[in-house]
């Protein structure tokens, strides 16, 4: 294998570098999108749009990678459909395409490769030591692929129906191809199809559909099945095979476009979709499109400064912010409506903390079409998702973490959002057991919840479930309460209180109280082992859960509830997490939490232990909002040198530079609030001020709305806020709602480079305060 | 409208009726396929093969129909996709075809219609006061379709690719149209598909395929979208309108032929099907291969009689018990597998009684296929179905009898089943709550039940549930028992018990005990009241249910729980039955039931109270097996007179001839078990010797297995039975297992005119007996 040369050229920023704070800048200048692509990131490099559908790019050795893209080995080509970083057993990967030389394709032989060049709407390939350039752009519902050979001997172009990522993954989560099929239609046009199921939301059956026009007439031509070709055929139906079709060109002396449509609908949406969106324009009308709409989305916060890797950490992070969720409006193969329909939420329980908020404060109109598209999936399939992909709803991780998301848009005043029909939605979570299928959607154990006040050890993750039941339920208290629907209000309000059912008061490391397992008669479980899989226990299994787990008991401390960074999964007490994080999980009643911790002193020494001792764990979402605990015992400061120690410690310019799976963008999004110098408490109608790291923060709120951040001097070291104001009146504490700055306006911090008591004289709401 | 003249010609039986017991004779003369398809029989009289895919016949009127004919009204002409002898909302009515008159057609017009000829594997209606004839005749994935036009002026065929039945239905059991599109092309062919969801089942989407190749090349074509022709148009692409294609023909000397081929997979595959099945095959040997087909099928069983009225109504009966479920291998969109994959179970819960035993007698090896692919579909759906069509499952009415179907073929021997497998399937239902699914698969309520030993009146239909559930463990215990798992067997044998738990010994119209509401709690419910459908209530919603009833309480009594022939609903203590029906159906222990009631002799004056005061309601399915109990008492001669009774009143060879909805041949099959003289138990591997109809019946069992039933001189007055023999050994009990014939056989009955008290010397068998 070649040494590969992938940085090279790979990122044009250096070239045209400006201060980005200027009007009418080309953002996606800043944009690495090779960031998050190795380590655990598991982010897209190729070209999509913001929220597109179609994300076309390479598919690399194996086919194992949740992106596609692996950063050493061959690559088989570039498909069509993508999710970026997500983890567990791959999605997608449909619609492949691929040169080939000579006049017959190998089907699934890999390519060797060098250069790579990449920017946002833009993937570009050097393969086989230079023999052909592949290069890419995008439209919402297309591709164009355009393939430079530098010899003019016989070469050709294949697609590939039937490869998908994840084909022989294990642990069930494995993609299945069902059938594909390819049909020539003309000397230059082929269309067909990909369906299959599973991957690691073990969905249905999708369908991805395509219509390939090539830009010049083929020689000649061919399907296969399996490996089977057949030269001068013209289609491959559907028999459940691997398809593909291919045509090959005898001389060459220009370079080779295909311009691909993809449906979920039918290969005829897919030819619309090729006619509407990038027939008759040229690759580079299509890639200037792609990056002004690219430009519109990121030219929505402009940051003050120059430094290089400031600027393109930043714009990268909102580049990847906006991969996901997809909008599949008008491509929805399930059920017709007028509602918006939007696809790959993977996950909500990681996207609900920070990447639904920023679209909500950049991007408003969106989110509220992005809610409308759970709450018309919950009509029409009777759950909203916590994660959905290839039109499925799973997995569901802990809690109904949609109703956060909804909630939200409902308190914030999000544009168009029907107030009861979200609170419906919501309150199916919160009340129908979803029985056999809690881990694809609903609350599991819910019953056990709402008799016992807590989810018992009958059930797996008791412990993240409870909690996070009990912040879900504020969120549709408040929303109830905002509705008028007072004795709801009232009752959920009483729900929220459900976490102290799991609280136990027990000395450890220096903390007082941690979640603990109970079992369902009360009592404390002090010999607590993990739930066992036995399929037919009382404990209801999984619908999805067709190769039964047979997992070994486990003892409840050795799966890590109190080791550093060590989280559990899905058999386990907590998800992705453990006693000491989840023990902090309660951001609806800080003040409440605090007090079962032994006081505000107690509560900040647990925190300075929690970070000193390593058991913060930024890889995952559930300690997302921790260092902001700080902000609620009055200890601004505190919590400004965390956020500034993680900033600094765990975001880099380089293909590792995420600190875990991007989530979707979560990673990304709470890198870019942290960066504006504020955060949200998701599924609530507050902002905490946290750690401004610019002089200057603009940022677009929508029609013509603006929010100027300033923080004159702001440094690493003049770091803390003296004082701050809002519109120009004293902001005596460390939060705002959605209302004081929807409107726009200018909130400007006074630095300084001693830690102050800045923040304390309002502390953020909590239950406790006003119930 | 003119007078419809549909039976004139409708039934070429009169034309050769010969003795059916004679060799070689063409039982496809004797069905009828007009029978049942007025009142309330729902039975499809179009063009269809045993078990085969594609049913092609009139959709009319308004297309509100259930098997897309009305008896009088227009048509709109043929469509591919039916099922025979449902209720509730209409499913599938999908592509379908029609002639017109002009260069032009108008959409969605009804065409007049006079004279009907109808056979297996034959349709035919006079349209338009014999301006055109329609014929068409099937095969498995395929039709073909036959116009004569009367006048040689211009005429065209469209494809109407957005049409649907029950589009418009009430109750959230509308199909709904999510999108359609059709392609032209070439001179003499179309494809395209139709895309629903919805329907009684309320299922998720599926997509119909089409390819449809002309006899002879059009003169003119377009396509529509809506109410918008496009005249000259070739492609109308999916963006959710109701779209169709036509083909407009100049002059016309004789008749146009189109071969149309189905799938669920795609239109290259409906290609692939039209290829192998009917392209290069007149229509007259289509309609032969049909004919041979279920000629095939027709005469596994031959009767003794030259009356007419008898044949006509035995083979129809066959021939509607053929119909479904239909045999989709090779065309399931939601997995790949090498399992059989069937579909339309529609539904179990009036199947399983008599058309999966009739299967297990007279077609072994392909009821083993319909288990296998039973089995399939929980391996990888979760959940074996109770009702599912449109390849989704839903919905569930009682039990999980699914189970009964499988055990069934466990316990009797069928080749090919995977014991273990098909256990494992039937404890997913048993021990997984399904929670809000409820309605979907599994045993709603089945927590409850586990831990109460009933379902509590928290839940709906805890009548129903109960009962059947307790039946259910007792074939899974029989089946556990069958493969060695001993404790798994006592435990299922001890929740067969389980219906006692609702037995309330309580004195009614002279009867003793019932099956009456009780309370979580474990009291009696006095004031019992249905449960209400607030939403939001303890009681889990279906997931279906996103337009929740509003029903208003009702109290217990006035849903009919004593009232003669009324029966409930979802919301009701039981589906379509009540308390004086229900309280015998306890099949696997009639023994006990018997005490239950107070002994022998108050059992069958019970029993002669429930038909003599009208309890008794052969419209559906739960009391299948109630003329039976006598025997279960040792009075066979009163099982007779009552087989005899409702054989003599409730099924003729009229249009109406049906008692109810023929539930997929569940009325059909229940007709000719007795008039073959014996009747299963469901779930048992017992069969009940009844009353001889016949002087002899002939039964081919498969692999040259005959099992030959005879009753010299058997008459109406001559129905008692004195004595039996099998294979030539005296028999002194009524009921038999499938190992005794399923080698073939001879049964012989001497008959006489008085009842006799035989029978009574070995009663069948009952849980109580053994354990």
């Amino acid at each position: 294998m070649k040494i590969l040369h992938r940085y090279v050229c790979a990122f044009s920023c250096a070239l045209s570098l400006l201060s980005a704070t200027a009007a009418g800048k080309d953002y996606a200048d800043y944009v690495n999108p090779f960031i998050g692509t190795t380590g655990d990131g598991n982010t897209f490099p190729g070209a999509a749009l913001p929220f597109g559908m179609v994300k076309v790019g390479p598919d690399c050795a194996d086919l194992q990678s949740n992106s596609g893209y692996r950063p050493t080995g061959g690559v088989k080509g570039f498909s069509h459909t993508h999710v970026s970083g997500t983890g567990g057993g791959c999605k997608y990967g449909n619609i492949l395409i691929a040169p080939f030389f000579g006049s017959r394709p190998q089907p699934g032989r890999q390519l060797s490769r060098d250069i790579e060049t990449v920017s946002p709407g833009y993937f570009s390939m050097i393969l086989e030591d230079g023999a052909v350039e592949a290069e890419m752009t995008v439209s919402p519902h297309a591709a164009v692929h355009r393939y430079t050979f530098q010899s003019g001997d016989s070469v050709g172009i294949l697609v590939d129906a039937g490869s998908i990522l994840g084909e022989h993954y294990g642990f069930g989560e494995a993609q299945n191809l069902i059938g594909s099929e390819v049909r020539i239609l003309s000397d230059h046009e082929i269309e067909g199809y990909c369906r299959a199921d599973g991957g690691w939301n073990m969905g249905r059956a999708y369908t991805v559909y395509f219509y390939a026009s090539f830009s010049r007439p083929m020689s000649s031509a061919g399907v296969w099945k399996e490996d089977e070709l057949s030269v001068g055929a013209t289609e491959a139906f559907d028999d459940g095979s691997h398809t593909g079709a291919w045509f090959a060109f005898d001389k060459v002396d220009k370079p080779v476009e295909v311009r691909v449509g993809i449906s979920y609908l039918s290969e005829g949406r897919a030819k619309a979709n090729c006619m509407a969106e990038v027939a008759g324009r040229t690759f580079d009308e299509v890639h200037a499109a792609a990056r002004s709409a690219w430009n519109d989305e990121l030219g929505k916060v402009s940051i003050s400064t120059d430094n290089k890797d400031e600027l393109v950490k930043f714009y990268t992070a909102l580049y990847h912010s906006f991969l996901q969720p997809v909008d599949k409006t008008g491509e929805n193969a399930l059920w017709k409506g007028s509602a918006p329909y939007y696809d790959d939420f993977y996950c909500i329980w990681d996207t609900f903390r920070t990447l639904h908020p920023l679209f909500t404060v950049i991007a408003p109109e969106r989110e509220a079409a992005i809610v409308n598209s759970l709450i018309d999936i919950y009509r029409h399939e009777g759950y909203m998702p916590d994660g959905r992909s290839g039109d499925s709803n799973g997995r569901t991780q802990g809690g109904s973490n949609a109703d956060m998301v909804v909630a939200e848009a409902v308190l914030k005043g999000l544009p168009g959002i029907d107030g009861p029909a979200a609170l419906e939605a919501m309150m199916k979570d919160a009340e129908a057991d979803p029985g056999n299928d809690a881990r694809v959607h609903g609350r599991g154990g819910v019953s056990d919840y709402k008799k016992l006040g807590y989810v018992s050890t009958d059930y797996e993750r008791g412990g993240t479930r409870t909690l996070e039941y009990a912040a879900n339920d504020y969120a549709i208290a408040q929303c109830a309460a905002m509705l008028g629907r007072d004795e709801l209000a009232e009752r959920y309000f009483a729900r929220a209180r459900n976490w102290e059912n799991l609280w136990k008061d027990i000395e450890f490391e220096g903390a007082s109280g941690f979640i603990m397992p109970r079992k369902p008669d009360g009592n404390w479980h002090e010999d607590y082992r993990e739930p066992t899989w036995d399929y037919y226990s009382s404990t209801p299994p999984c619908r999805l859960d067709i190769e039964p787990f047979n997992k070994v008991p486990e003892n409840y401390l050795s799966t890590g509830a109190f080791t550093p960074g060590v989280g559990g999964n899905w058999v386990n007490m907590f998800y992705e997490s453990n006693s000491w994080e989840y023990s902090f999980y309660v951001p609806h009643d800080v003040a409440r939490l605090m007090e079962r911790c032994g006081g505000r002193e107690r509560f900040v020494d647990r925190l300075d232990r929690f970070f000193n001792d390593g058991h913060y764990n930024i890889t995952n979402e559930p300690g997302f909002l921790t260092p902001c605990l700080y902000i609620y015992a009055g200890e601004h400061a505190a919590a400004v040198d965390r956020i500034h120690t993680i900033l600094a410690n765990h975001y880099t310019t380089g293909p590792d530079g995420l600190p875990g799976n991007d989530d979707s963008g979560s990673m990304s999004s709470w890198y870019a609030f942290h960066k504006m110098g504020f955060f949200p408490v998701a599924g609530q109608d507050v902002y905490l001020i946290t750690a401004p790291q610019f002089e200057k923060v603009d940022i677009a709120l929508g029609k013509g709305r603006q929010l100027c951040i300033e923080a004159p001097g702001v440094s690493d070291t003049r770091r803390y806020i003296a004082s701050a104001t809002l519109n120009g009146k004293p902001l005596d504490r460390a939060w705002f709602t959605h209302g004081e700055i929807a409107d726009g306006g200018v909130l400007r911090f006074e630095m300084t480079d001693r830690p102050t008591g800045w923040g304390s004289g309002i502390l953020p709401p909590s239950q406790s305060d006003v119930k």
